[in-house]
């Protein structure tokens, strides 16, 4: 059975010619970010996914985690898998280095963990929480806070999860109830119970730090009331050793359609006299620093869309060149492989289109977010910000419908046994299906989008965007071969899809919100494609240089072909989402709820 | 937790006001399908639907059917819900009367069919495949076989399955290695394997009657070598007593993504000397049986696109309503219910306007099979079974696709419980999976389409379709209503899209066959998209009849707005996939096999 490699290749290709890594060595602390490096690095990293995580991907999901007297155990092979990851430094990659971490940017780091997310999703949840646990810690923690669990967090001795939904509580924070008691002593003790909590409990660590949002008594209604909490599942001494178990206990853990290995716990805290925990930041801003970590989880998801289509797509090309079946449409004495067939190849190349759009369009967001960090112009870190803040929710939301998307086109490339658990295709769509649900559905990224991104700014920095698009647009239209001729006039109807729809949404935001908020996942959809295809505009110029240039490595051809491909399969779609979106509102308000 | 309700007013709507019912009934044989009679069937085929399979469904997902010693156990109550499903007589309900069925249309059949796809997708392949089974001895079996087994199974107390797929021998039949030798009298030896067997063993009849393909010896190679044979699980004796044991095992199941309770067979012949069998109908004509067959099967798996939809679509609706999350967009005090939410109701009107159109367009064509068969007159006989062959893969093709997606966002709607199994709208989405692969991958429907039914009679069939298409268009525009210029305009658009793709297709067939090819399942989604839209037309027009007479049931506004939103928000993917096939072939097929 094929198994997972990383496409080094287009990874590499997308970091350096459309992220611009080098552009990151130059700024404040970037120095020792020599190409060098990061190659050394990513092929690291693809030698570990490959041996040790890849491996574990299948075992995992027929095995599940397991729950048993409060306590959850790892499938076999995944706490040794967690140790060597720690053991090679994997889970400090990103993480500043006054704590332990190796300080590499976000681009670097989100390369690293598409892998990860590709090779066995599952397992890579764990050490993603914990990342989103360090930056809450590192951004809003006390110095104490810091020095107690930060150093073991960082080096990834300890994990770190978000404990934010509660049965009544998903999507909407307002109504979490989970109550936080001061005891005086600068401590709190915790109730409450906190569901679908990744890697809740698990036996990789010797302790799991827990995150918790709850109200402090007299707090306010709503999200004003709410407070983050680190509640460790062993209390910490201060000198760093552990103290006594903390009344935080998993009391079930889900079956769920995927992500098998990975623990979804229902977590009870303070069941037994309240679990101690310590107010992080201030009271009542839980809301503020759950958001700046959300955006870096939300960002991460959007990867696991991307990850699982490589890995779909993967198995996908190695089935359909082994599988022979049937004669070539065209005439052939022989039966030929399917990859030969016409719509397997269509197939395929949607999926190879988007998974290529998907990291390009990804990639730059990342080497976005570490502009916005490293900059030493502070307007540009504001500029750089304002870009990221705009794009998150297309990352999470586009990258995530579209992994869903090619998970689907796996299964169907490989027919009959598609639906076959054992050939592994069936795994990667049950395990992307979370994908559009957690961190936030696809309807609230595209609130997001519409609202707090566009209408608030009045569309402003989505004009910065669409300028941009456009310089892309006329280097693409000065191009002589008929392929970027193909590439640019859809590209140019994909922009002018776009402005339609931001000028509709930036107009009708305070008027006719219901209506506009009705088109906003299709337009979260046109901005994905429009976003993809832009980005592989990009590609396609970056590749032409290298031909121009002489290169006769077969990537770059193929990645004009590939761009071809999408702007004639995939970005048509735009002008048919923008209608929806300018014209579709009142149908679909239109009915009273008695006559669903 | 929400059940399975039968939609018995929309399908009602749909078999009288849409697909001619009372036509029927004027045809030879229907005198006695009166309103009335149909209406009693509907009713009694809800309740047993809703009552007996759909509590089964869940529970039938989680224990799955159990092998041991070659033989299969169904899980608890299947055997009893199989015996009431008998002794109820739903199994003969449109076998013809000569052997016990009750000859009613397939229009009703159909209906009724829906329900028990909708109520259990797993039990439910039961009996289609048994009926699959019938109608192949029917048209094709001597009189001693008609008489030895058509009773049996048409009373249900014997189910019959279809043994095609090898491992070799997937979408190819021409690969079949499975021989036959003959033993002198009369009968045959069987020797091969057969994969994906559904129902080919189980516990809940007395005997089983498989239908297998085999080569006899000195056949030609390919499809032209191709036979079928009746074997039976045990033999039957000339009085109708079970014989011997044939040597015809189940020797696993397989692990599957869905339709758990359904065991998907290896099944074995002849390990232990021979599986006696004996040919249907002529040596070598085995592949125009089973595609005779076959055009029944791709039907009902259509069917279970519907069915599969509709109950994913209940289950969110009722979620929907009952979830309170989060405030209005718009402003509100307290958390609402979701289904307020513009992006809720978006995906609920996606769902309920796709099966909507997807029952109009299914029944529709059921109506036309019964024309097909039962018109007095010989030419309309003809010229109804040409659109039912060019309508089938739409049906099979566009259903399965479409169920899949109404899947996805039944899911969607659930949010983190979509992801928990115990929730249930997670089955809806695994169960669907397999509808777009068994029976024909879309991708096999699709170039059915292009090839045997539009380029083969150079698009003949396909021009009586869209006059049709253009009459419901110009009776829409006549309409002064708002509405109904919103629905004749995308239909318009629509009707020019398919015909600019239909024109392609005949023309480019024979001289750029591989890049007509693959256009081929975005052709057949226009052509779904633009069928549905059309069917939507009808239902909206017949439903203004009836406000225009004085009805006030709510039921008929909300067709039309549900008619709308599908004209708003689906149709405008027709011009979008007109472009995909016309100008996406080259691309698709540019990039040499070494360069993916």
């Amino acid at each position: 059975m094929s198994t997972y490699i990383a496409p080094l290749k287009d990874i590499r290709f997308v970091i350096k010619e459309l992220a611009d890594l080098e552009g990151l060595t130059r700024m404040p602390g970037g120095e020792e970010i020599t190409p060098e490096v990061v190659d050394a690095i990513l092929e690291q990293a693809a030698r570990f996914a490959s041996c040790v995580l890849a491996p574990l991907n299948r075992s995992g999901d027929l095995e599940g985690a397991h729950w048993h007297d409060r306590q959850v155990t790892s499938p076999r092979g995944f706490k040794e898998a967690y140790r060597w990851f720690v053991d090679n430094g994997w889970s400090a990659l990103s993480c500043r280095p006054e704590h332990g971490g190796q300080g590499l940017p976000r681009l670097v780091a989100a390369a690293v963990s598409e892998m990860w997310k590709s090779a066995n999703h599952a397992f890579s949840l764990c050490p993603m929480l914990t990342m989103g646990a360090i930056e809450a810690l590192e951004l809003c923690g006390n110095p104490e806070q810091k020095a107690l669990y930060l150093p073991k967090m960082v080096s990834g001795e300890w994990t770190g999860t978000m404990n934010i939904t509660e049965p009544q509580a998903g999507s909407d924070l307002a109504a979490i109830r989970t109550r936080a008691e001061p005891q005086g002593d600068g401590s709190y003790r915790i109730f409450g119970q906190k569901i679908f909590i990744t890697w809740g409990d698990h036996d990789m660590t010797d302790n799991i730090v827990h995150l918790v949002l709850a109200r402090t008594s007299n707090a306010p209604e709503g999200v004003k009331g709410i407070s983050l909490f680190v509640v460790p599942k062993f209390l910490v001494n201060a000198d760093g050793s552990l103290g006594e178990r903390n009344d935080a206990w998993c009391v079930s853990v889900e079956k769920k359609l995927g992500i098998h290995a990975s623990p979804t716990c229902v977590m009870a805290f303070g069941d037994n006299g309240g679990a101690i925990g310590t107010l992080v930041g201030q009271e009542n801003e839980g809301l503020k620093y759950m958001f700046i970590m959300m955006n870096a989880a939300r960002f991460a998801v959007g990867l696991e869309g991307l990850a699982v289509a490589e890995a779909a797509y993967q198995k996908a090309l190695s089935y359909a060149r082994e599988r022979i079946q049937s004669r070539a449409i065209e005439g052939s004495t022989e039966p030929i492989a399917i990859v030969h067939h016409p719509d397997v190849r269509r197939m395929l190349m949607t999926m190879k289109s988007k998974v290529e759009a998907m990291r390009a369009l990804a990639y730059r967001v990342a080497g976005i977010q570490d502009l916005a960090q490293r900059h030493a112009d502070q307007e540009e870190r504001f500029r750089n910000q304002a870009l990221v803040d705009l794009l998150t929710p297309v990352v999470k939301g586009w990258l995530t419908e579209t992994g869903n998307e090619v998970a689907s086109l796996g299964v169907q490339i490989h027919g009959g046994m598609g639906f076959i658990e054992e050939a592994g295709a069936a795994q990667y769509f049950r395990d992307a299906r979370i994908t559009t649900i957690y961190e936030g559905t696809t309807g609230i990224q595209a609130n997001d989008l519409i609202g707090r991104k566009i209408a608030r700014d009045d569309g402003v920095t989505m004009k910065v965007l669409l300028e941009q698009m456009k310089q892309t647009w006329s280097e693409t239209a000065r191009q002589t071969d008929p392929e970027f001729a193909v590439i640019a006039d859809a590209l140019a109807e994909g922009i002018v899809a776009v402005e339609e729809a931001v000028n509709y949404i930036v107009a009708g935001y305070l008027d006719d919100l219901r209506s506009v908020a009705a088109g906003a996942v299709p337009f979260l959809n046109l901005m994905g494609i429009v976003c993809g295809g832009w980005s592989m505009a990009l590609a396609a110029l970056a590749a032409k240089a290298h031909i121009d240039g002489g290169n006769r490595d077969d990537f770059y051809p193929a990645k004009i072909t590939t761009a071809c491909f999408f702007a004639t399969h995939i970005l048509p779609q735009a002008p048919a989402l923008a209608r929806v979106v300018l014209q579709g509102g009142s149908s679909t308000l239109a009915l009273p709820e008695s006559m669903f």
